[in-house]
């Protein structure tokens, strides 16, 4: 399967040298590219040394951001990776498994595959932002090394056939679900469904189960012109207090 | 797959850190240990580094021996790791079907994963000890990384299903194998087979010939009293010219 559509996000990773490994992973397996998110470290010369010439275009072309939500804005879809830490209670997928259900997706969508930092992993905020969560089978000692895992998830993606099952049409990317989830958190606290002061846990329940749904941009449309509805029905202004909802 | 019986061998490793990280490879899959023939730079401190607490046991208990030969002895079956460089004429397996069709030998037998050097991957010498050779699949650029290449070895091995084929029996080992090449090179070389001066380009079909057959120790021990006694009816020593033979 051709991997244009899959961009390696790596949050807040420790270690240059693994950035640079990952870029070459990248470039080994035909990935799009890689992004950073507050790296801690991230000096150039120690990422190009692993990426190898052949990946330093890569490297070059990577945009280091602050905000985890601007990094994942632009994809339709997006995996998180986990270790069997038992931290989160979400079931996670196998590499081979999500890369089955992910070729349908990638014919038409943009994938970022989001890795945490390698003494912590994906924080739950982090998680939550993820439609799917993989983990590596491993013999016991689960921690697997960061550029490690991230070959691994797209030499798998490349050997999946993009011609099992029909292509996905365009789904929603982030910046408009990030909108649909501040509209329903909105809409959620107005009917005393959620308590204003702690919405994030109820809140990830609502992000896991729309992200299984897989849904277009106008179906997000479309729902949020409900979510305005009945807040106006309910004498609020939808527009006025979607920056001070809980649930972005 | 229990990986119980595979063992990855790295020949002229250049730099620590990729020991390192192969270690922890082989402890995230369960594989048996690592041996290092003439690695370029032996700094345990840098492989402990990489290898985590969780392997450094890995690396210490790792042999850093002289010989190929030596490292090979006691495996049944010794799978070589190339890139598409096109230096070989050899067709290879993917590391899928690799993983599928070692599952009979893996229950019963010893297996050696071979690796070279970062800069020069394996030589010719080296590839003709295989008994089966395996390539990953890449988008273009085809030079992975040596601890990702383990590890991707290694994850596709523990995902194969070992209960597929029936277990092959106990097959002969790379000591024995060798014996049997000795004695072949010396027959070839006592009937006008092959020039006593280059015998090295013909011994290497012959060995890839043999390798595909999967030997038990009892057939070689059969095929090498085969030779003995043709040499001796050809009024030659078997015993006192082995030594001299070229296949070695």
């Amino acid at each position: 399967m051709r991997l244009d559509n899959v961009t390696v996000v790596l949050h807040e990773p420790r270690y240059p040298e693994n950035i640079g490994a990952a870029a070459r992973a990248c470039r080994n397996m035909g990935a799009r590219g890689l992004v950073a998110v507050r790296p801690r470290n991230p000096d150039r010369e120690k990422m190009l040394k692993m990426a190898t010439h052949e990946a330093a275009d890569l490297v070059e072309a990577m945009p280091i951001l602050d905000s985890l939500d601007e990094a994942l804005a632009p994809f339709q879809h997006v995996v998180g990776t986990t270790a069997r830490t038992g931290r989160h209670r979400r079931p996670t997928d196998t590499p081979r498994g999500l890369a089955r259900g992910l070729a349908p997706v990638l014919a038409r969508n943009r994938v970022a595959l989001l890795f945490g930092s390698e003494k912590w992993g994906l924080s739950n905020a982090a998680l939550a932002r993820c439609q799917s969560l993989v983990t590596i089978p491993t013999a016991g000692f689960s921690s697997v090394n960061l550029a490690q895992s991230v070959m691994i998830l797209l030499y798998e993606l490349r050997l999946a056939d993009g011609d099992a099952a029909p292509p996905l049409p365009r789904l929603a990317d982030q910046r408009e679900l990030e909108g649909l989830f501040a509209h329903l958190a909105e809409l959620f606290e107005a009917v005393g469904f959620i308590h204003p002061e702690s919405p994030e846990h109820w809140m990830a329940n609502v992000r896991r189960f729309v992200g299984r749904l897989q849904l277009q941009a106008r179906e997000v449309r479309l729902a949020r012109g409900f979510c305005r509805q009945v807040l106006w029905a309910l004498g609020r202004s939808g527009e006025g207090r979607r920056e001070a909802a809980g649930g972005r």
